[in-house]
């Protein structure tokens, strides 16, 4: 039986058969349509993301499974101060496979560890959201036909946006990739995706604080949301913004076979008026996170025999990460890991991997 | 394709059509127990209305379909500042027709235009509540055999209830209605509905402070919550509220074959002792809410091929409506249509239908 | 057609029943896989308890029935001043059955006189919890074998814990019944459980104030939760509340086959490391309290015919209970019944069996 924590987690032959199973899916709806029948998938959503929710629960219902739901946290026994694995334990009881969301860092490795079924984690806090970035793969596959030689601009919160760490992790095991990275200076991508990721595996990126500039090259654009209450510097904010907010006339210059994603929900940095622009890829995005949902699912459901190699663990002193699940779960042992990362060791906690000690 | 947005965009061969699959389903049920196997109906209810969501749960159930469900707007990435036109692209990856409840007057209008499968309006502000008007009716057509020739009495808040007058609108529509209006006269219907309705079509009515006096004359009476916050004097609203209130003693003088109606929730305005009179058919109104609803589903599913005429629309200045749509939706056009009411000329916006210009 | 508002409800036959269905459908889970197609459960939570919701909605599907949820009383029609007989009487046209969770003690019982579908009480205030009781007691008969000459510590809070009151009844009507009663001096069993339960049935009891004394001689271990708000004296609470957590080493003098016990959810009462413990029942009880749930639906869908012998009733003042329905619900009678308790008549709320007037 195997869980989803991570979408690194997943090697990429297993990545490349999700895709495949989704775009079969896409072309055969009724071969899958009682793939699940009597099977069970609960959703629990210790933070609110209807979006993702729906996605997950009209994907099960697609393949012919029901749903049992928790949709808001503060009606559920966590109120009363149960942990995510006891929880873990008795969903396990309910359901044959249950998503997570909540606002604790590790909270779904913990659940997987508890629980007797698959657990698909749907954002722990600022840690991983797997589904949101399988839904960006399968789409720069469907719309570009490879995930080589591509040349990405990522545009506007780099610096906080977990999807685009996701993304840039992904797209870095193919060939040919080239990120161009477009973001006010203060929401620059951190160090560690830069020293880890990018120089570590030697992709080829630029950093540039200019939309406009970049959009000829761009085979692939992806843009995120600037939030104001990111900004020190309001002035700075209110300068930069409109520069950051994909408009008709901004796309000129673009490739006629750009593919524009976004995660969603956008507020306002894509014009509406791009929607009707058939290089506006952000609605079947949301479609794609459906078949890939399903893909995995399926992918899940049918892993009674996988068993996961056990990773080497180290006891150690308490995580300092205060938005780690160890910080409120009780009797949780802290534990580490051991990794060379950049010519170094590193340890990281076993839970929220945050490189505290 | 075709959404539901207001009762009168309705035929009467519509309506009619939709009564007489109403009434099948109630006597066949097991006919339409497979009819949306495998569709997917989603509940948006960005304020509360359980009554109206579980009906259409229950009604697309009894289809053999299936449900999603986001109950509380608070949850929403609607939170997170979604328009309705992102959240109504999304839904269409996820479900196959959709239920919107939304505080904003023209909402499920501009989700019906955005959504790429059949909207019904579960009411958008003041503005519509179609299905509501639909079990109305026919709970008149089962009770009474037929829409003619019926003195209808409509008792309390006349001024402010939007069954109330979407009710008048559409019995309008039929041979010998005769409509007796009670209430205080701070609740009087509003001058739009009188003149715009009863009066241009030459519909008898009669205006009157007093359910008793009224009460031997009618075939329908429909009763609704005389709210306390609608009165500037309070003193007024303690004087008045018991003679709105319908008991067991009020019901002396009326016809044997009376047919009593609320829309529901009722709070005290009629006495629970009324509920043993086989007169009484607020309970069955709500069951036939969700056949009227299983209709609905069942004839937009139908629609594919349905193509609705393009109303003329000429650009204007913003919506002076406070509770219109335009107001918060993002890049919204301010678009209006023209045409004849009571010998004039009304511009009315295209999404609220406020007169503001 | 029947509900079950208390355990108390069931005779010995029936409860033997349901054990024995819910123990065929553990092992015959396909013969009952459409046992309940085409019907609909409705659950209906007046206050939040996800875990009582998600059982009975994961036990209405594995029936092969389908769910409508309120999940939440803050977004229904209650909220607008609804009785909880107009909800029971429209429910009933939405679902084939009902579960109602409510704060005010009597709303199950109202409910069910209201409905015209059966009614599961899943908690109305202090009053019962009845199916919590059901995994309890088949969580015993499964692990033990019988009912029959148990000896039953029960460890916590045993003065507010309405499922320690209801087990003792129920627990009590089997031969060889013996209790250790573990609790703090502030919290032990009510008198009117003493007198009436075990007194009356000569029930062999002991009242103890320690744990590890009484583990050696128990069959059983049903823990509880102490929470801290209970206590007048805190000091007493942090001198004492260690001495009723459950650890690794307090079990090494219990029987081998002990059952240990627990509603769920647990805070910190039982120690984590106790989970892989094989007398650790308290998961497997969840599980139970399912199968028990599915046993239940069956019975109750399956009771058309069934007329409850009607109680005596005499008419009085208002309930002084402040936490009965009738001190809410408009238009409710006060109603009593009169019964022999302990020699002596006592007059009984008809709606919330306490003893007021």
């Amino acid at each position: 039986m195997r869980s989803l924590i991570d979408v690194v987690d997943l090697s990429t032959e297993e990545l490349d058969g999700l895709c495949e199973t989704a775009i079969d899916i896409a072309r055969n709806p009724e071969r899958y349509s009682d793939a699940c029948r009597g099977k069970k998938l609960a959703t629990l959503f210790f933070e609110p993301s209807t979006r993702t929710r729906m996605s997950f629960e009209a994907a099960m219902l697609e393949l012919g499974g029901n749903v049992i739901t928790m949709e808001d946290a503060s009606s559920s026994s966590a109120a009363k101060g149960e942990s995510v694995h006891d929880t873990a334990r008795v969903v396990s009881c309910y359901a044959d496979i249950m998503v997570l969301r909540h606002p604790k860092e590790g909270a779904a490795f913990v659940a997987a560890k508890s629980a007797s079924v698959p657990v698909i984690n749907a954002g722990d806090g600022g840690h991983c959201h797997p589904t949101q970035t399988l839904a960006d793969l399968i789409t720069i596959k469907r719309e570009k036909g490879s995930f080589e030689n591509l040349t990405i601009g990522i545009c506007g919160d780099l610096k906080y946006g977990r999807t685009v760490h996701s993304l840039i992790n992904a797209m870095s095991r193919y060939k040919g990739t080239k990120f161009i990275l477009i973001s006010p200076d203060e929401l620059r991508i951190p160090d560690y995706v830069r020293k880890n990721v990018l120089e570590k595996l030697d992709i080829p990126y630029e950093e540039v604080s200019d939309l406009e500039t970049a959009m000829p090259s761009l085979d692939v654009l992806y843009m995120t949301r600037i939030q104001r209450e990111r900004f020190t510097d309001l002035d700075e904010y209110e300068r930069l913004k409109d520069s950051y907010i994909l408009t008709v006339d901004k796309l000129k210059t673009a490739k006629s076979d750009l593919a524009i994603l976004h995660p969603l929900p956008r507020v306002n940095e894509i014009s509406v008026k791009v929607d009707d622009d058939p290089r506006a890829c952000y609605f079947k995005q949301a479609l794609n996170g459906k078949l890939m949902r399903m893909a995995l699912i399926l992918k899940l459901l049918g892993s009674e025999n996988y068993s996961e190699e056990p990773r080497v663990t180290l006891p150690g002193p308490a995580c300092k990460n205060r938005a780690c699940i160890t910080g409120v779960e009780q009797e949780l042992e802290f534990l580490y890991t051991e990794r060379e990362e950049g010519g170094r060791k590193v340890r990281r906690c076993l839970y929220c991997e945050a490189e505290t000690v």
